[in-house]
């Protein structure tokens, strides 16, 4: 559906009128992009311009050049191709902008940078004229060149339906998709949206880059230095796969304990406060909110993880290790027995360790856009809890496994410091007791209360 | 877009009526969550109740309490959050309901649970008000704590456009999606739709729950209880890596099977009946409908049995094994010859089942809500029918491969009972077997026909 | 959100206006399987036919069969589901057609096969109705079966707001999706959808059989006929596994490479010219605008070389290999030193793999629909280009560092031809080495400053 159907225009018969005339004020980069495409889906285009023969030699030689008042004369819909700054000349052109549409396309340098929108200040600028927000979020150069896979959705606001619905007709025609936002209120929010840089992966980003550079260190000292330092033996090649392999289970694993703390923290909260009508500190409101992120980043540490484990018996170093292994027992003649106890432990950790990983990848498969949309509430609820705490509970066995006969094993500690996957176990198994706590009748029963709308002390909030 | 743009507020001039007061009927949880998020946007708000004084206590503090029919007197939009079985009291507030907005945010506790939607019920009790359907799907919990990430989607129906406009302009000044379902027909659904948990999932899951404890129990008894009765080999640890892997491709072929089934009967169906203007019998159109379903808990265990066949060479017990072999093949100091046939056995049916899951993963990802919307349904007839062909045939064959040197050797049915791999070949070598049979031009073109509308006994339609 | 809520009509007492009666023309296969489903759906049907008797004997039995101007009057709607060559002699019933809606359900056999629009022609010959297109996405099996995975999304466009109202409704009354596309010059396009079959995708999927093909020969004549020409040796299942797992990431590499170049000759063509207005050739538009089916099919064949990677350890032929090598070992009575310079190379070149491969699968989930839509052009820009790069500049170095030391090794070049990675490094290194020289300042700024709208020389745009 991204073709446009120029085609048309060439037969059919009463092609001069299909496509109405589009006015643009601004020759600047965004409005000749905008012109070239509105060409090419064969619309015609006047530009307004202060004088009207200076910049024509930049504009696409298909569209007329005029002065702003016999350009406005010409078309319907307007836009203002023009930053913010220059908007106070069109107080002088109201009169021929009365009933107009025009299209406010500006972004700003900074999010909230002034105290109205952009188009809510055009609207009280020409107060005659119907002010439609929109293409805003459209680059000049995705406009071009035709790439537009990314801002395919223009965001549309107004106060008036038809003018807006004629906007909306001519974002379709340029195959590209309205969103309608609904009144000129939501201006503000649409030209905030285009200066976003993922604003709710900044703190998750940050946080697991902290982290992962502390537990980076942590291993490289005990792994790498100390035998360095104790045995005389270069074990630098551990960089590359050892050591990460280390760090990814320990952060997938911290960072999935965090994104379960804060509810068991608001959990705890609600019950001492005795309603759930008084707001959360604002740093767990925020930590709250991007629960989701954190869950995504574990996620992404724990596929590194499950590769750097399955490239194990690949690597050259563990094939001279088994090598050397086998030879060795080859040359005291010796087979080992099987090791009942040790085939348990590791067939149990490496299971707990697949099905905790699988049921992590589905969490995150249901947290796609689109998935997550196709579901109500109860079902969300369901995956995320229920699945959830499943998975918190299979990667912490897996862990406890995995490292549980080193527990009480003095040699594991080097340096008196414990081994990495131990201080990875401290926030999940933190989440998991106080959950069991909280799952008991006499604790449960009266924060389902408090979260359906019942308060211990009622006149606390009045 | 999804911050509310409140800050506006704070400076925009004509503040006071730029946001309209929105009434509340009802300061049960909904309603007091539902005004605690609109004061936050910036809505003033005033709640109806029965007594004026009594539940002030516990509405938010910025929010009016009057009598329903001073608070219904300043609002445009009154929301409904009251229970049904309470609605009887508004019959008498007709006159100041009259041309106001009634938003009914109801919901049921059962599916279908009254003859018509509360929403139509309302209706009929007010007739002069316009009632639009909003809110439903929306939880008081996530209004109030913001996390609002699966029902971003608020379903509006309504039969009067201009009453729909406003309450949908109310739910993106909230940072919801408003979605418009038409008119207040949809209501009934609109209302089921939060009471459903996964209602497609249940036959599929149930049904593989079923089945994988069939097989389980069935692998247990051949792969530890066997070698433990006649070998006194304790394998119980087999539980944990060895027999999941073989139950897990045997369901994910076993359940690709019966998603391919259906529509072989429908086939043979429709041939026997020679017109398609005939409903299928009840189960067989509910399997039709659910084999989307089927398909991706296939691809969940063939995810699975991938990820214990990778950690194969890492496990304690296979390089146990591993080294016992070597160990002892140097003690006879002997060197084996390369087998080819084992080699390209081996490498074939490794082959085929690494294309077999490539294809299924593809087909996972075509499921995908926002990947099958953006395909047409001659694409999507493409990718589901011949690459899940494709698919099926893979797998089919790599089972085949697999196992196929073992079909004429007696000692691999223990107990007299086939090897498990052996029943999960059953299914989809039957429809392959019957969709090779019915590619032939003397089947392929009647049935074609038929798909198009032509039917042998015309008079059987009457 | 999918059943209809036919259940309602049962008791609700005003059931009989409650769903209008639809009136279609045509007794083909999809007016039969639209008449079915909108009495499924509550909705009395009535058909508009020639003769008023023959038909009857073929259309459900619950519909009505009128003469075509009876049935017209009998509705609102007129569902029109004749071919366009069918289409003159409504022209007759023009009078009674006046104000109606007409649907145009139409679709053809080729892209384009008229000079304007199916809804169009109807638009012309029936001036006074209100032609709205719609249900044309729909195919007659999935309207029968209910199995409307694919298409339930209905695109809608029409000149008459209250007219497309109406169909909209309609539309969601039958569980699908309606989709506002505008006025009735958005009707070709919605024609030529359903005709489309992945057109984007031809090309990529076309280059890359020709170049896997290209590499499959090469890597069997390396790997398999030249052993046996000059050692004798049969390595004939190598077809299986080895030679795939050379192709695959040759292919995977090639072809990331290919996703950037253009973006590089655009550059070098942008900064030759001086401006952005000129249009590229057409050529590199089309590979410009074929970018992510490129880096899609690129991420598959990534995706296949990790598996055949992965089960290497479990190969017949891997184990036979590692067994001899060991044995031998054992006979001789040496155990090897650990060589650090090894152990360092393959462990680098495998970190490299899974980092490289982990941005590549972010790249891929960004590439989804519904992920895309939710970023905006600056957050797109960022992953596609920072992460795009970061991606090719690991896979790059993975594949360097893999077969870096057999560069100057002779032995290396069979039959003078270099082996089958080096090719692979080809076109990925000429882009970074390009990109690399693009970054400095003196061909960056000009670039920047040519996207930003100036140029050269402006006359020659005139």
């Amino acid at each position: 559906m991204t073709k446009s159907s120029s085609n048309v225009m060439a037969l059919a018969p009463p092609a001069p009128n299909k496509r109405e005339t589009v006015c643009i004020f601004g020759t600047g980069d965004f409005g000749r992009a905008l012109a070239h495409k509105l060409l090419q889906c064969g619309y015609p285009v006047v530009f307004g311009s202060r004088g009207s023969q200076q910049p024509s030699s930049v504009v696409p030689k298909d569209a007329e050049v005029l002065s702003h008042a016999e350009a406005a004369q010409k078309a319907a819909i307007i836009i203002i191709a023009i930053q913010r700054q220059h908007y106070n000349f069109l107080t002088s052109l109201a009169e021929v902008l009365r009933g107009k549409v025009l299209v406010d396309v500006s972004n700003n340098l900074k999010i909230n940078q002034y105290p109205e929108s952009n188009a809510e200040y055009l609207a009280q600028l020409v107060p005659g004229a119907r002010v439609v927000k929109a293409f805003n979020t459209v680059s000049a150069w995705a406009l071009q060149s035709g790439t537009l896979d990314a801002s395919r959705q223009v965001f549309v606001c107004g106060d008036d339906t038809e003018a807006k619905k004629m906007v909306m007709d001519l974002v379709r025609a340029l195959g590209l998709t309205p969103l309608d936002q609904g009144s000129l209120l939501a201006a503000q929010e649409i030209e905030n949206y285009p200066l976003q840089l993922f604003p709710m992966w900044r703190f998750p980003v940050f946080l697991s880059l902290g982290l992962t550079m502390f537990f980076f260190i942590y291993s490289v000292a005990l792994t790498v230095i100390h035998p360095y330092v104790y045995q005389k033996k270069d074990f630098s090649f551990f960089i590359a796969i050892t050591i990460p392999n280390q760090v990814c289970p320990v952060m997938a694993l911290t960072l999935l304990g965090l994104v379960y703390l804060p509810g068991i923290l608001a959990a705890i909260l609600q019950l001492c406060r005795g309603t759930k009508y008084r707001r959360f500190p604002d740093w767990l409101d925020k930590w709250m909110l991007c629960r989701k992120q954190l869950g995504l980043v574990a996620l992404a540490f724990a596929s590194v993880h499950v590769l750097y484990t399955l490239v194990m018996p690949i690597r050259s170093f563990v094939n001279w290790r088994t090598s050397n292994r086998i030879v060795s027992q080859a040359l005291n003649n010796k087979t080992e027995p099987l090791d009942n106890t040790r085939a348990w432990i590791s067939d149990s950790y490496l299971a707990l360790g697949i099905l905790g990983f699988f049921f992590f990848a589905l969490l995150g498969i249901t947290s796609l856009p689109s998935v997550s949309n196709s579901v109500n509430w109860r079902e969300f609820r369901f995956v995320q809890s229920k699945l959830g705490y499943l998975t918190l509970v299979l990667c912490t066995a897996h862990t406890l496994v995995y490292g549980g006969k080193w527990f009480l094993v003095p040699s594991s500690y080097k340096w008196y410091l414990p081994p990495i996957y131990m201080l990875s176990l401290i926030v999940p198994c933190a989440v998991l007791v106080v959950k069991f706590v909280l799952v008991f009748p006499c604790l449960d029963k009266p924060l389902t209360q408090i979260r359906q709308g019942w308060e211990r002390n009622p006149q606390h909030s009045k």
